[in-house]
């Protein structure tokens, strides 16, 4: 979707070594964003994007090494083109040419996001359809995203091949995504609550635990004293937020968990609302959009299977 | 489906004049079929099938005339093939990879059928990206059908043409279908009611009548008048029925016309319920189930635009 960050970087990386051509994909799909949420306000940054994708060329030209692959396309549709009958529409119960991946769309952020999934497999099928790639390349970030992808490869006999590239994160853990930009600097420390709950859960499957109670119990705990922290600090210090979600589920299935088990392994993953700033201060860092447009943060760990 | 008619045998020629390869695909697919339809009853005549298509190509080779093609395949997978990860339902909330299509899908057979035409995108979707090819061929009789994965094609940029041949109809008028098999010879007879009141319908517009008042008002007429003497007749004579639907839409849309746009055209289309018989008689030949199974029958016309 464009608002290309280090890791849509790594990916297209990660692309043109292993092809000769890399389609680069930027299009602001309208059918995946629910009626109040924020296809509006989402940042586009095109003349940006095409810069980054040009250094990124030169980089691969000046570079020695073989096997080393060109961007050789930027696909940057019109909604007339992806959609060229009904005009695409947000509502659950409207009308179009749809893909649908249950039970697995409904999970997690499908749960608080009913259109999203529909609206990422119809657009990933269309662009599969008019680019016909060898393999499709997404970012482990959107984990539920690449499982379902996954599916409808394989449920759909979809002649490519995913592969999905580690996510990238900033030096302190916070996972890249494009919306980060309206974070601020204040929301963007408590952001990192949730890389941080994660990577305590993490830690305690990692020890040998092997239970949900205590492998979550260590990410609901962090999450929860870290919110009690800012609600007790004065409005124009704080950053209020809302965990959605933290879960543990089977890799495949998505399916909650009660016990690791060992030879499958597990994902963590959550989601976080961060709310607007109450009190922006004067001369405060608070990011695209002053710091008013509420930003939902993803994340998840890959407990990989120990057996 | 297999069942093979005269209907499908006029497609593979039609498909093997145009193509060099013709891939016939012989699949039951479940998913088209509701939980109270005849998926179990469903006419499978594999051998005969077989022997009608090895006939076919003995044809075609002893043909003399330049580009005709053979049939190279026949592609009949397996459930498991077609649907790899959750088994196939006829649910319609049940959970699945699906592909759908509105509100195309919910009108005409959609309405009397809610999941029939998600199982038919879908299954398409599937064989379209199992087999490639550059053309697929689809009957007029299945006229919503034919709609639908044009539109399909168009929506998901499937790069495939689709053709639709005309329907084959017995001497009679009667449309061919697999069903058909079971109707015996009574309710066989009174089912022509539905091309009749089509024929009716279409000489009405033919002599220059555009509203659906006249043009819907002769089939309806011809079809209750059939009803009405059928119902006068003793149970062991008789063979009822019941009209699902006879209508007048749009041939892109499928939306109901009060007039029909010369320019345009229209799609006139039905269909009809045939009851069991009440009171088989010895010997009558009363078709493939002894006149138990309720058949019901489809079929339409269009109305070329005149301008």
């Amino acid at each position: 979707m464009g608002a290309l960050h280090d890791g849509h970087m790594s990916l297209i990386r990660q692309a043109a070594q292993e092809n000769t051509d890399v389609v680069v994909s930027i299009y602001v799909n309208p059918t995946q964003f629910g009626v109040n949420e924020d296809l509006d306000s989402y940042p586009r940054t095109w003349n940006e994007d095409l810069e980054k994708i040009q250094a990124l060329n030169t980089e691969f030209e000046s570079k020695s090494s073989t096997g080393s692959g060109r961007v050789t396309a930027i696909f940057a549709p019109t909604t007339k083109v992806v959609y060229p009958t009904l005009p695409p529409t947000s509502e659950l119960n409207g009308n179009g040419s749809f893909v649908t991946i249950t039970p697995l769309a409904t999970k997690l952020e499908g749960a608080s996001r009913p259109v999203f999934f529909r609206g990422v497999a119809t657009v990933c099928t269309k662009l599969f359809n008019m680019v016909t790639p060898d393999r499709v390349y997404f970012g482990q970030k959107d984990v539920q995203q690449s499982i379902i992808i996954k599916r409808m490869v394989q449920d759909f006999h979809i002649d490519t091949e995913v592969r999905v590239g580690p996510t990238s994160r900033e030096p302190d853990g916070l996972a890249m995504s494009s919306r980060n930009a309206y974070l601020g600097a204040r929301r963007r420390n408590v952001g990192l609550v949730l890389s941080r709950a994660l990577r305590a859960a993490e830690s305690v499957y990692l020890t040998g635990k092997k239970s949900r109670k205590e492998i979550l119990g260590a990410a609901n705990s962090l999450a929860q004293s870290t919110l009690a922290e800012q609600e007790l600090l004065p409005a124009y210090k704080r950053a209020r937020f809302e965990v959605d979600y933290i879960s543990l589920a089977d890799p495949e299935s998505l399916e909650e968990l009660d016990h690791v088990d060992e030879s499958k392994g597990a994902v963590l993953s959550g989601a976080v609302k961060m709310f607007p700033l109450e009190e922006p201060q004067e001369g405060e860092d608070c990011g695209l959009g002053g710091g008013k447009v509420p930003v939902r943060l993803i994340d998840n760990i890959v407990l990989q299977p120990l057996s």
